[in-house]
Order: structure tokens, then C-alpha cells, then sequence
């Protein structure tokens, strides 16, 4: 197949793109490599060193023989470039990871909010009217996030994307499927609640092909191919804004540092490996729906654990102690969370999960790459509201000091 | 009460700017002007002959000795302008009417989608986002439409705003609120929906005060104010993009067109007269949500009709003919619309019926400005997919053909 990666420079996007290249994909990236910019404007960097997108590609080449392209093209502000590029190449499929993608990122400021709802809400809806414009029926994978749902919820199971609701009719009660209501958490998650809306009404109206992949959060950070030549490694972020929690505890345990539970850390999250999100999306172009179907909505995760258990988790592993912050979300302290996956586990999906020995990997990576990480970027620092970020301590650079309790 | 009217120099906004005016308020308009620009693109014109808002604004305080303020200002585009606007004036309410509201329009080709969500979605969270940033708490009223909810339902009444579902957990069913599930069936309506889940979040976690009103299609073109002086008349479209269903049938008769209708008419949909509409703005403003209250929704509509009813209510009042057209868009060929609409009634709202002789003055309206009809423009254009357009007969222009049956 002929696949477009947007996004495919990204943490998730590199290890898929390097993936369906060695299963014998045509494999497009499309990025605009705000992410590195990113890094740039927050005064942070990949805690392994990450070369140029096009250095990758050539190693890669050279490692296998296989070529990469890659297409610099911002999908939110140049629509006519993405239907020319589509137009021209014409994909069989299109994996799409290419937004903004860190909930604190997206609360820091207003010019953050903005951003955000522009950026991702425009990338998603360009291509999906460069779709419709162009006629081309590409199956579409999209990544969600499981988060949309939010943490409050009164302990029902999530299930895949819909609910059957009973409505009262005047004869009597009817059965209607919905999409399962969405209570974004932050102006991140919003955004794809609102991709969500705008998949379900392009499905219906042009037949377009989507499947919406409601991903856990991603540990771990090499896959085979990655770990086939140092210069491919992944990126791995460990700062309070891209870090993600498990990774953010190893890198803390690495250096020294408590673990900084936000909290009383009863908040229980979905994770899943990267390994297993790289294979998941494979799964899911392989069993693409077809014109006319309802979006295709899977959850792509493996495990679920409170946030407080994993910080022992890895303090029994590491010896480090663990430290208790005011919590900058707006959330439930505690709350349950039950997933249902059983469509990836009926494709074949072997997940990979937190006892089985990677956590030492990511052990690793962190203790090898220990002198590269600045150490005043590891906690959280964004107030989801004007009232809570007051509540947070700050040195004079604004950053939130640490309160070890 | 200091009350910023944004979309002010609209079909709505206009004669709400007027009606706030004259009840005391001090008002301020904020509009980009963009549908003045529309009618450009389009080479089409307000039925009515529409004066600057500069000179509407000079007329006004020449009958009333009032001033309206006029300040433009492009919500979607220009974030930083908003947010200085809103921390000068600090106003008590902001009533939200600037978006792209057409929903033919929307659907024309992609550059009229992509603008419509960029412009709706970025006029509403550049809004959302301001508040918060300046901490102002106005309470925020915005223009939602009935339409948002598709019209493929199963019958069941449209309750106001939100629904009660039974979920599944663990230990045992429970009931929970939801918003009222959506199905736009346009990207207008989409972008809607849209605005509802930025609401929502905003509202949850900033404590925003806002009411959303689910208003369904505006007939009339006259109120108390607008009839003042001839120079404040209100705009009247009768295009195929913005001439609402009955306003156009009105025109079509006053001219000896047949009234267009779209597949078999057995379509309902849900109506209110403009002097309703400034008046349950009106209403909805006296009745503010305290911060942390969820957005308050009302359906802001009198009366549902089968959009074949309304043509042949009109033709036995003008002798009109009635035309059957392939409809364009893609939806149900009939359906029942039953709506609740009792938090208005019981504020007082005393519905302006079709029954009530008003019908008539717009057919003088019609009547009187006829010469001004471009006979063209007169029927709906926009094909919502692919395969309707092609089904359509056009012109050598691109405009449908007429297809009496
Ligand atoms: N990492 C996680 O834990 C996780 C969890 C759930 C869901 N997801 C989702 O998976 C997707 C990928 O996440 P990731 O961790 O790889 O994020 P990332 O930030 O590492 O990668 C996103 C990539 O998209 C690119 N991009 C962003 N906006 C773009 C635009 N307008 N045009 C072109 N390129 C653009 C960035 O430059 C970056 O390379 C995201 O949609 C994210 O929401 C990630
Ligand atoms: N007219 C109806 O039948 C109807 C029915 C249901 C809901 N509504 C809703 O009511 C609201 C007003 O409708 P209307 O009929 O008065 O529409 P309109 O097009 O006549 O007025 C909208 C006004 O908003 C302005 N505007 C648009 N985008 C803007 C931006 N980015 N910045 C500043 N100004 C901007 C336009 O210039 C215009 O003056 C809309 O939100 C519409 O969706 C209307």
C-alpha cells in the first residue's frame, strides 16, 4: 500500500512510519515539524539525541535499503498544498497523528488554547475535505485519545465508540446508537471531541473511511526498528509538558528525583507500549471499513493503573521516593476506570504490559542519557484554571516549585 | 446593562442590536462584515435595500437619540484585538451571532467548508479563550440552530439541550446527563455542534456563564424598531445559500415564481418570527446561569411546519404554483420534528404565529422591492455530496436548472 504518515516525525509517527516501511509499505511523512519548534519555544529537547528527520530517512536507507519520503506541508494552514500533495500521490491509506497533542501544552496561556483548537481542528478538517475535493478513498486512521471520555464518569466501562441510548417516542421507547458522549478535560482532549463530530459527519455524508483509534497514554520508547541504528532512536520527552506520566517517573528515578504524583494519584489512567501502538495501527489499516459505514472507533490500550500504583511501581524498581504536588487539572481526585479493547485483541493484538521487563528499558535509556536532562523541566507546570494556578507555588521564572509532601 | 452584540450588522443581529438599544442598554456591534462581503462573491443583494452600518448607526440616533457603537473586528482571525476590545469595554453580556450561517453555503465547494469551520469554530473559542484570559464574566448568549440535531430522528421530542442515558456499570445501571446527541447534516450545522462541546468545556472548567439557543429557521424581516425609518430596514435574503425556506417562498410568489420545493416536502422544520427571535434574546439575557451552572440550552423556536405545508399556505394566499426540485442535500425525505420550548414560555415568550397576518407583510415586503429580485438567484444551488451535484441540472453557470414537476 501507498501510506501517508501525518505527523510521522512524532513520537508515535516515527516508530509507524519505520514499521510499515520494513513491512514492505510506500510510506509518506507529512510534517511540518512544529514538534521540534516546540521543543524549541519551551527550552526543552528529546531526551535522546534526535537527528533531522531527513538524517533519518537517509539512515534508514542505508540500514535497509528502503526509502522514506518525507513532505514538509502544515496540514491546519495550507489546504491547496495538502490537495495538491493528495491529489498527486493519491494514498491507499492515511495515518494521521499530525496535531498537538500534550493536554499541559495546551493550558499553559490563551496563544497556547488558540493554537491548539487551530492547529488540530484544522489539520483534521483540511484533510477531510481534501478527501471529499479529491475522490480519494483512502481509508483513514486517526488517533484519538481515551481522555475524551473524561475521568469523572460514574465507573461504567468504556466501551468502543457508541452507546445505545433509550429515547421516548411518542410510541414508546426507541433504542438509538450515539457516539459515547465525550467530557474533555482540557482543551487538548476538546479538540478531538471535536474531530470526533466532524469524522461522524463526513462518514455519513461522502463515505469517507475513518477509523478513530482512542489511544491510552504510550510508555516505553524503542520498537525492533528503531533499535536497528543509535541515530533512529525514538524521541523520548520527559519534560512537564510532553511527558507523559509512566516515562516522566523513570526519567525522575533515573536522575534522583521524587516521583512528582499529582494528587492523591487516584486517578487511574489507560496505557499502552509504543510496540504496541506502532502494531495496533497496522492492525487497523488491515481491516479497513467500507464506504457508508459508521466511523470505526477502537480503544488502543492494553492495562489501566492508578497513577499512585504505578509511582510505587517503579519506586519498588528504582528505590526513589515519591512526592505528592497540588493537582493542575480541574478532575476527580480518585476515580475507576474499566476499558474494553476487544476488538484489537479479536485482530490478534499480544499486548506487551508493564511486568514484562521494559520498564528496565526505559531504565535504561534514561540512565544512559542522565546528563542530558534538565532537571528544572520534569514536573508539571500548567494550571488548568486561573484559580488553581494560583494555588501553585512558582520560582521567579514562573515554574511551579517542587513541594515534596 | 453594556451589552456587546457580536454578528450585529446581521439579519438577527441588526434588529437585536436595535431592540437592546431602545430598551436601554448600551450596545456595541462587533462584525467583520463579512456577509456584506458574501453577497459580493455571490453577486447577490438584501432584498431590502441595506444602508452602511455606519450610516444605520447615524439614523438610529437621529430617530432615537441613542448611540450604537460599531467597532469592526474579525473574531476568527484577529485573537489579540478581541481580547484588548473586550479588556477595554468589559462588557456585562455578549450576545454571539458572527458566524457563517448558511448551511448551502457551507457545503458550495471545499474552500466554503474550510472557511465556514475556521471561521465559526474560530470566532467561538477566540471568544471563549478572551473571557477566560481578561476574567471577564459576561454572561454569553449564542445563536445556536434546531438543525444541529439532524432531521433523520426517530420521532422523539427534542428536549432542551440535554438527555438522560442509563449506563451499565458494574454496580448496576445509572442515569446520567448528556448533551443532547447530535447529527448535523451540513458543515454548517456541524461547525454547531462543534461550538456545543467548546461550550461545554468552557462552562465546566473556567466557569463561563453561557446559554445556547437551538433556534430554528427566522421568517419575517420587520420588528417594532426596524420600522422606525426606512433606512433601518432590516437585510432580506432570498437566495438560494441564505433566503431561509419561508422568506423564499414569500419572494418567489410576490414575483410569479412557483415556490421551490426540495424532494416531497414532507421535511418539518422548526420556525420563529424575527420579532420572537430579539425578544427571546431579550429574554435569555434577564436570565443569566451562575458560574459553574452547566450551558443553559433553549430551543428558541414557536411552531414546526412540513415544509410542503408552508408552500401551500403560501400559494392559497398568492395563487403561487408549487415546483418539485431533487432536493441537495442529504437527508431523510420526511420526518416529524416535535421540539420543547417551554423554559421560553415560561419566561414569558407570547408566540408571533404564521397565522398571525405577518405573512402578509412580507409579501408587501416582496412586493414592494421587487424590482430589485434577480429571478437567478432565486432556487437553492449547493449539492451536499458529489453524486447529488451530478444529479442536478445546471446551467452553462453552474446554476441548477429549475425542474417544475
Ligand atoms: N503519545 C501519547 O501518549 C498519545 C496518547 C494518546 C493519543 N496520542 C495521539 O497520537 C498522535 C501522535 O502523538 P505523538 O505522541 O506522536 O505526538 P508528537 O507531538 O510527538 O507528534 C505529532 C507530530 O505531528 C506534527 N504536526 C503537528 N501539527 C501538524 C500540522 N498542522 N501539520 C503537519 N504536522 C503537524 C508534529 O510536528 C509532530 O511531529 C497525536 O494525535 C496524539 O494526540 C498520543
Ligand atoms: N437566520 C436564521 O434563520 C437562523 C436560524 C438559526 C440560527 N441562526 C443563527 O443566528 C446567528 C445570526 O444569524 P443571521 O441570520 O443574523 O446571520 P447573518 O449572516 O445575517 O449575520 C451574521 C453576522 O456575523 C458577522 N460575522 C460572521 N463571521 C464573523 C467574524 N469572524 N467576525 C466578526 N463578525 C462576523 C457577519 O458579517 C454578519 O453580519 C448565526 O449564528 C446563525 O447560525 C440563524
Amino acid at each position: 500500500m501507498k501510506i501517508a504518515i501525518l505527523g510521522g516525525d512524532g513520537f508515535c509517527g516515527w516508530p509507524t512510519t519505520l514499521h510499515l516501511s520494513e513491512a514492505g509499505h510506500e510510506v509518506h511523512i507529512i510534517d511540518n515539524l512544529s514538534r521540534r519548534w516546540i521543543d524549541t519555544e519551551l527550552g526543552v529537547q528529546s531526551l535522546t539525541p534526535m537527528d533531522s528527520i531527513q538524517e533519518r530517512c537517509r539512515i534508514w536507507r542505508e540500514v535497509t535499503g528502503r526509502t522514506i519520503h518525507f513532505h514538509l506541508l502544515d496540514l491546519a494552514t495550507d489546504y491547496e498544498r495538502l490537495k495538491g500533495w493528495l491529489a498527486d500521490h493519491r494514498p491507499d491509506a492515511i495515518v494521521h497523528l499530525a496535531e498537538q497533542r500534550a493536554a499541559p501544552y495546551s493550558m499553559k496561556t490563551d496563544r497556547h488554547k488558540v493554537y491548539t483548537v487551530r492547529n488540530n481542528t484544522g489539520a483534521t478538517h483540511n484533510l477531510l475535505a481534501a478527501l471529499v475535493e479529491t475522490g480519494i478513498d483512502a481509508h483513514l486512521v486517526h488517533l484519538g485519545t481515551m481522555g475524551v471520555y473524561g475521568y469523572s464518569s460514574i465507573g461504567a466501562p468504556i466501551p468502543e465508540g457508541y452507546l445505545d441510548v433509550e429515547i421516548d417516542t411518542p410510541t414508546g421507547k426507541k433504542t438509538q446508537e450515539i457516539l459515547y458522549p465525550t467530557r474533555p478535560g482540557s482543551v487538548y482532549h476538546m479538540t478531538k471531541s471535536l474531530d470526533q463530530i466532524m469524522f461522524q459527519f463526513y462518514a455519513q455524508n461522502d463515505g469517507l473511511r475513518i477509523t478513530d483509534l482512542h489511544q491510552g497514554i504510550v510508555w516505553g520508547t524503542h520498537t525492533a526498528q528503531t533499535q536497528r541504528h543509535d541515530q533512529l532512536v525514538n524521541r523520548f520527552d520527559y519534560d512537564g509538558d510532553y511527558g507523559t506520566v509512566l516515562n516522566r517517573f523513570l526519567i525522575q528515578a533515573a536522575i534522583g528525583h521524587p516521583l512528582t504524583v499529582h494528587g492523591t494519584g487516584g486517578q487511574t489512567r489507560a496505557f499502552i507500549h509504543i510496540r504496541d501502538s506502532v502494531r495496533c495501527i497496522e492492525l487497523a489499516l488491515s481491516d479497513a471499513p467500507r464506504a457508508g459505514d459508521r466511523v470505526r472507533i477502537f480503544n488502543q490500550m492494553t492495562e489501566t493503573h492508578r497513577v499512585g500504583d504505578l509511582a510505587r511501581l517503579v519506586a519498588g524498581l528504582t528505590g526513589a521516593k515519591v512526592a505528592n504536588l497540588p493537582n493542575p487539572r480541574k478532575e476527580a481526585a480518585e476515580n475507576d476506570l474499566i476499558v474494553k479493547n476487544d476488538q484489537f485483541l479479536a485482530l490478534g493484538l499480544e499486548p506487551t504490559t508493564l511486568a514484562d521487563g521494559l520498564l528496565e528499558e526505559v531504565v535504561d535509556v534514561a540512565r544512559r542519557f542522565a546528563h542530558r536532562i534538565d532537571r528544572s523541566r520534569v514536573p508539571a507546570v500548567s494550571a488548568w484554571t486561573k484559580e488553581l494556578g494560583a494555588q501553585v507555588e512558582r520560582d521567579p521564572e514562573g515554574r511551579a516549585l517542587r513541594s515534596v509532601s
